[in-house]
């Protein structure tokens, strides 16, 4: 599959701030009152942390869109188990589309894309927590039902 | 709540390969033949990664019992998001209770050791994913239902 023209696909960067990644974050969540130093700071270290095979551990991804803004994005990050002889496992998480960009198929899009990413850095697996309402859309990812998610909150 | 008598709680480290750690990761899923070498290598690599609060990312607990032997274990790993203002999220994997320790309540504790681990680290939340039939269990340490785990297996 591929973007709309125009469009690209890369890792986010620390001048993504200014394109407004966390505009499109909060079509997921309370993002709060981030600063760009803030913002700066977790893009850097999520920067600097590698694997033992020097993969990065955090790989946060970005859909540009036609007017250099951040329409969509989503993380992939590799947790390194004793379990499966030292395995890796991928943990989908921050899946956000801009409301306007619905219809063009970006969550496919980045879904593949961080499949992709997990699939280079090794991992035997992928796993997300979603919403009962979306387990369609990630079947038709790939994805299949495996359990449920609990949660407690602090 | 307290563990049995003589029966302690700690960080794993390297020596725990000699007291069984692995024999004990078997009752959950397939371990694999991890060296010695290689699994003090993702201990020591658990060591050094620090969250920028200078708290650990990777947290696994063992339960060692009055003969020196790991008899459950447990992992918190913490996620550094942007979203929750720089939040962060702990994760909840590969809970494991040797199959002769049963009915001592170790699960119970392990997650209430795991919990405040990750409270003290400063999570927003903790999230883990089981089995339907666990669901109860995790009810009972104050986690509730938020929806499913979808997998991809590679």
């Amino acid at each position: 599959m591929s973007l709309p023209e125009g469009y690209t696909v890369r890792r986010l960067q620390e001048s993504d701030f200014k394109r407004g990644v966390l505009d499109v974050l909060t079509a997921l969540t309370t993002v709060g009152d981030l600063s760009e130093l803030q913002f700066n700071n977790i893009v850097t270290k999520w920067d600097c942390l590698t694997l033992m095979n020097g993969k990065p551990i955090y790989n946060p991804v970005v859909i540009i869109n036609d007017q250099d803004q951040v329409v969509a994005t989503g993380m992939i990050f590799i947790e390194e188990k004793l379990i499966h002889t030292g395995g890796l496992v991928g943990h989908i998480e921050d899946i956000a589309v801009r409301n306007d960009q619905q219809g063009k198929k970006l969550g496919k899009f980045l879904i593949e894309e961080l499949k992709t990413i997990g699939q280079k850095a090794g991992v035997y697996k992928i796993i997300l927590d979603c919403d009962p309402k979306n387990e369609g859309f990630y079947e038709k990812c790939g994805f299949k039902n495996a359990g449920i998610e609990m949660q407690y909150r602090l």
